[in-house]
């Protein structure tokens, strides 16, 4: 009988430290913020996806500048969510506790970022209008102001702070460290709006600044580092060393939000199919002569396409996934090309609704094939470009078996490299073989997907033979370099395109 | 310089030990499968709110039978989901760690999944083609012939199960059971396949059965222990002390999946706004002269309903959370009234839909407005009776804080009965205040948001008169006995319609 109550007495007292005084972890809200930020992000594709394009209409000039203009707000508007959450992550790693204030402050924010993809609307279908960029400059002060407001309340009740600043001597600097962080990008709006009232192209540039506004200052940084020298680590070091404000992603709300991202990308294919693929019973009654077998084969190419992309979603996730399995710590270079990466993967319900727009246009059949393929291999290029830039700081963020000459290095080059080669593989063979472009493209969503399963049977297959080889060899060679061979030579076992 | 290698060396092993033989904590793959079924779950509200009604039809029978069926379907499909949900909640809770395999077959099961809504819709469309039932039917038997492969090959490599199940002498008895509560469906979808062929009234009941046998089967094994007695403990109950496979809710699953459902909904609403309601340059030049802003002016209505909406989803998400702070497990009666409680949050879109569309339709006006408050009093009650139920068993499921005399039981219930009183409130006075409704669904809407934020103000103001009073009554009432005290007097401010 003592064992559960024991348990239970320590379950009561870490319940009576997390939520006796009202306060509570964030970790929860913060998940949910990701899950809303990411959705908000990539909702804006969906204009660009139902975008009518009549058979009779060539492809010409109209709609591809309406597009363009389409693809510009979403890509806009996801650069810019991803701006807000990474205040949002900057914001809450200073305020390490909430309350029910905070709790319901950060979802007042929540509710202004939803409204901002609407500005861009506006924006696009009325460029010649300030009113779009008006509303957008009041929306970023609503946000900007009440995330000040949470920071206020933060350092007022330090209880709520992170540990490590609530004890620092240096609370003051960090309070203006991080109002500025959060006002700077509201300031720059404020000057906009007051010139949208009266010469708006200027309100544009500023808007552009306060999206590039991190990379921009992020580089002037560097550039004032190689003037100056290599700086001298500045005296609150200790203090800084695990808590740095320039680095400013956990890397538990980069998978949160991404998760977000390639789930909602991954549902919105099924939302388009349930809304417009069930055939009315009017139409099977009089095109059909009454068979919904017949109706539903017309649609085949759509759940092709569906089942195609959801598996592409899905491995393009995998292979994120396996990735940040190894990974230790998101730099920011890698925050920029995972950001990158899910733009693009934002792209996926476009190239779906391309390929299985090739039903109704066959003539457009190789556009589409083309656009897919692109969307696809710039997906998937950023992934292995953030790995990359991981390799590149390997000590700090990779775990020691994906670094160079580690166990899992070749693997995940294999399964980072496979989306890449093959969408070029498939680009290239639209080239030379313009005909069966549809056949190709389907082809390769197939095999991909085997491709995943098989890459590991061939390294076991691999594995087996270096253990082989190894014992013929005996012991001159160190397990070091007998790891380093290894690395190597699965890595020749890697598809031949690459 | 000690320091720093020490902490990295300690990562090291961490990750030898996680990632070194290709293993991986499936946390990740968890939570991006909640998201994934999330949305499914609520996708299927869309075609109910994009169900088209034109000014000049009545509200007639037609229409009615239309939105009935559509609403049908939606809650069917999200009670399916939730099922297949709570089946794979098990089957991870045996499945303690995954591989690539594991990954992709989770993943190939995920996309199945993702089919079902369209099955429905089928069989809403043409509900006399036995066609749909028997698509369901397959895509079921698919996922748990996919699970069964997870099972059978997380058994094969018993590393890849959970510690206690990999070091138990049941392994077999516990293959069993799991393969069980995996193959049990399917196979009924089987036999409903089957009599699709050439009775299809059989297999829409054996649907039904599919989707109530967990709770037809809790309910029989709930009766046989009535009639039975009080049952021995098993045998083996140190086993399922921890890992009780009857009590199948994980409280961070529980949480992921909520947080998902109110994550979309919140977003499904700007969606709708960014497509529909902006308006055409066209319209704009001919209908109001140019003017941007008397254009918007039309939508006004509609803004002012997203931004009610969304305040209604993220209070009602701020309710939950504040609830499963002081939950310690999640009983399965909990976990039914969530179901519950989130199928009619995923209606609130609907309500959304009707009070937006009320600029167009003064006719329905108030028909719309009572449809919301139901939806909203149903959302939020199935909340409260989420916390009743937790009450019930209070030493198991509740932290002490929240128990009856705990410190933040009040708060607690002050919280959770704001929206059940004030919606019933708004709907008791639409039937008094006719003229007045949407005035009166507004004023309710806008005011709640503070009544959250003065809750806690007034609750400080009891705490501080108790306390003075404590102060006067000096020492003769113990703190048992004063907390409870405390707890009724402020049940007493909270208000007045409960």
């Amino acid at each position: 009988m003592a064992g559960p109550q024991t348990r239970e007495r320590a379950l009561d007292m870490q319940a009576d430290e997390d939520t006796g005084d009202g306060l509570q972890s964030s970790h929860r809200m913060l998940s949910f913020s990701d899950a809303l930020l990411s959705i908000i992000a990539t909702v804006m594709i969906l204009p660009v996806t139902h975008t009518k394009i009549y058979p009779e209409e060539q492809f010409d000039t109209t709609i591809r500048k309406l597009l363009a203009t389409k693809i510009a707000v979403y890509l806009m508007t996801f650069l810019l969510v991803t701006v807000a959450w990474t205040a949002h992550i900057r914001l809450f790693q200073v305020v390490g506790k909430i309350d029910d204030i905070l709790a319901l402050l950060n979802l007042a924010c929540m509710m202004t970022i939803t409204f901002l993809p609407y500005t861009f609307a506006l924006m696009v279908t009325f460029p010649d209008v300030p009113l779009g960029i008006f509303l957008f400059c009041v929306c970023v002060i609503t946000i900007g102001l009440t995330q000040a407001v949470i920071v206020g309340y933060a350092f007022h009740y330090p209880h709520l702070l992170n540990q490590q600043i609530a004890h620092s001597a240096h609370k003051a600097a960090f309070r203006q460290h991080i109002l500025g962080i959060v006002l700077r990008g509201p300031a720059l709006c404020f000057v906009a709006a007051l010139f949208s009232l009266f010469f708006f192209p200027v309100s544009y540039l500023l808007m552009a600044m306060v999206i590039f506004l991190p990379y921009i200052s992020k580089a002037a940084g560097w550039c004032k580092d190689r003037i100056r020298g290599p700086r001298d680590p500045p005296t609150q070091s200790l203090e800084f060393f695990t808590f740095d404000l320039h680095e400013p992603l956990s890397k538990e709300r980069v998978e949160a939000f991404s998760d977000g991202v390639y789930a909602i990308v991954a549902t919105l294919l099924i939302l388009d199919i349930c809304e417009d693929n069930v055939p009315e019973p009017k139409d099977v009654e009089e095109q059909f002569h009454g068979s919904l077998v017949a109706a539903l084969g017309a649609f085949g190419p759509h759940f092709l396409a569906y089942f195609g992309s959801f598996a592409t979603v899905g491995l393009l996730w995998f292979a994120h996934h396996s990735l940040f399995l190894h990974v230790r710590r998101a730099t920011r270079a890698m925050g920029l090309l995972n950001t990158l990466a899910l733009a693009f993967v934002g792209g996926l319900p476009l190239a779906y609704q391309r390929t299985s727009a090739l039903a109704q246009q066959p003539h457009e059949e190789l556009e589409s094939i083309r656009v897919s393929c692109v969307i696809v291999f710039f997906a998937s290029i950023f992934q292995f470009a953030m790995w990359t830039a991981a390799l590149l700081r390997e000590r700090e963020a990779l775990h020691p078996s994906a670094r160079f000459g580690g166990q899992e290095h070749a693997l995940m080059f294999a399964k980072l490299a496979l989306y890449p080669c093959a969408s070029l593989l498939a680009f290239a063979s639209t080239c030379f073989l313009r005909r069966f472009s549809t056949a190709i493209f389907h082809l390769m969503q197939v095999t991909v997907p085997f491709a995943f399963l098989l890459l590991r049977l061939l390294l076991r297959l691999a594995l087996a033979v270096l253990r082989a080889l190894r014992g013929l060899l005996a012991r001159p060679v160190g397990p070091e370099l007998s790891d380093q061979g290894a690395a190597d030579a699965r890595s020749q076992l890697l598809p031949a395109p690459c």
